[in-house]
Formats: structure tokens, sequence, C-alpha cells
């Protein structure tokens, strides 16, 4: 078990009445998904990447978070009103972020987790960023930023995925399952930063 | 090399003066280098990938499209008035993607490159869909499909670089840094989509 689970964190509504329906159809999320490559196999070595990772996602946030940190561009959205990180938003997240990792591996792809891959996106958009948590931060973590830093999110996972003594190929594919699952909630997330009817 | 070579392909556009500065700056795409990791050790990667893809990027091309062709989601976008697809259009424009592969791995990243990955999202937008080929297909490719595909482009080409023999670690090296690459591209092809101050 992970030292955060993250289901009993503050502002964490997952399959609550706390999260607002998604735009975004069943239908159309079944089409991202096949556009994505994830079918079942996939889904398979998304399961087992979720027993390799459970224990291993607090460390592979703050590894994230180090690197965020260490570049003001992507850690200024962060800062407070004094221009410092403002650790209490930051802890407050944190926990969210490591059961990201959980989730992404191990719940189904249904409407609960769709409506709360639109949340997450929404609470980095200025439609809902800081409110969840009460802080007084900028309004936005800029859509480039989220897909760049995504990048890192799918190639820092593969020494994870390898550190528990599977085979080179099931490594490589729950590596790519993991890439795919990525792409596919980084493109819910971007969903509130695109124009009208250009998502 | 290549049987499809690109650069001589109408509408490719790289370097010249048909193709309007991007509003990004060369900093500003510096920061997104470092965001997603792009070091010069992965640009050391990438030219070695460029030197392994060089006679594949046709291949790659084919299987990408063979793949979106069998779904209509993906498809539609490059149907004609009629409800078909558009071949003239799509062979108009599958030099110019090959040419891309290549492009990503060899290209230094300054001014000319940036330009051009403004172009080609305006190209997948509806500032500037169908202009260059003078087709008639719909006004977009929505964000959504562009970025839930490039988990197909980062994932499919693990194989094409592991066909000329390298090392299982040069062959994880270059995949990493052509993940990042992607990721980069599809980062500024977003631009045009997002909402004014969000991107």
């Amino acid at each position: 078990m992970s030292v955060v689970d993250g289901t009993k964190s503050a502002g964490y509504d997952y399959g609550t009445e706390g999260v607002a329906r998604s735009p975004v159809s069943l239908e159309e999320l079944r089409e991202l998904e096949t556009a994505a490559g994830l079918g079942d196999e996939e889904r398979r070595y998304l399961r087992l990447a979720g027993e390799v990772l459970a224990d291993q996602a607090e460390a592979m946030v703050d590894a994230w978070r180090a690197r965020m940190g260490a570049q003001e561009q992507l850690a200024k959205w962060f800062y407070g009103p004094d221009g410092k990180p403002d650790e209490r938003y930051k802890a407050a997240i944190k926990p969210r972020f490591v059961r990201w990792v959980i989730d992404l591996c191990t719940r189904p792809f249904d409407q609960a987790w769709l409506d709360y891959q639109e949340e997450i996106g929404r609470r980095h958009a200025p439609d809902g960023k800081n409110a969840t948590d009460e802080a007084q931060t900028p309004p936005l973590v800029p859509l480039r930023y989220v897909l760049a830093f995504s990048a890192i999110v799918v190639t820092s996972a593969r020494e994870f995925l390898a550190r528990k003594g599977h085979s080179t190929e099931d490594v490589e594919r729950m590596h790519a399952a993991w890439t795919k699952a990525v792409m596919l909630t980084i493109t819910l997330w971007a969903r509130p930063y695109a124009k009208e009817g250009l998502w």
C-alpha cells in the first residue's frame, strides 16, 4: 500500500455528488479510448501497472514535483500572493495527485471516472483552480505546461514499472498502456481550455 | 533514404516566407523544452532516432493512417462533401506527414521550426484547415483527436526504433526522446485551439 492512500483526502470528490456531470458523453469517451489505442489488452496491463505502482505512486509524485519545483515556469502557478510556493495548497493537492496515479490504473473508465477527469481539468483551468482548496495562487496552469509536462509523466513511469522484476516485454506493455491512459486523461483535461466547438 | 522525401512536396513551406511568425517566443519554446525534459542527451538520441527512422517514416505514416482510416471518428475529418475520403487531400498531406517525422528528429528547434509547428497546428484548426490544399473537408480536426491519437504516434514508434539492431537501452532512450519531442510538438499544435490566455 502507498503511504498516501488519498481516497480520504479533502477535495477528493471522486464518485460523489460534488462532481458535476462531464459534458463529454460515454460514447465520446469510447471513441477517444479507441483513438488512443486503449483496448482490453491495454486495460489488463494497466491493472498490472496498478499493482506495480501502488506503493510507488507517492515516490512518482515526489519526483515530478521536485522537477516542477526546480523550474520557475512550472512552479509559479503554485505560488501564493507573496510570490512563494503555497505549501498549504501543494500539501492539499498531493494526496489527490498520488490517488490519480492509482485511479488511472485501477478504476473503470465509467461515468464517475469521466466526470472526475473533467473536474481535474477544471481545477487546472480558470473554471475551478484554487476553489477546492481556497487558495490564492494564479488562476490557472496554462495548457502548454499541462501538455508538455505529460512527457515527463509518461517517460518517467518506465523505471518505476521495471522495479518489481517483470519481464522487459511486460514492462514495455505496461508502459505503453500507461502512456495511452495518460494521454486519454490529458485529452479530457484539455477540454475546459479549448475554444467552443474546437475540442 | 525514405521513398517519400517530402521536402519538395506542395505546401511544405518549412523555413519559407509563406510561414507566419509563431506568436510563441523562442524563450517560451525553451521553457517548454525544459518542461518536457528535452535536453542535450535527448537531442542526441533524437538524432540517432532520425537515422533509424529515415527509411521507415513512410511506413510509420502508412500504419498511422491505416489506423485512422479504420475509425470513423478519426477518418471523417478527411472526408469531402460527398461523405467519402478525399483522396486528393490525403495524398497531398502524406509527404508532409512523412517529412514531419524526419524534421522532428533532425531539425534544430529554432525559429523556423517553431514557426512551422504553429503552421501545422493552424492547418488542423479552423484557422487554416483545407486552405493549403484547397480542400473542402470539415473545417478542423478536433483537438481531442489530435491529443488522443498522439498516444499511438508515441507508442507505435518503439518497434520501428528497435528494428536496426540497437541495444535495448539505446532503443529506450531514443523512444523517450521521441516521446518528449512528440509531446512538445503537440503542445505547440494545441495553441490555435485554446481560449485566449489559457494556452
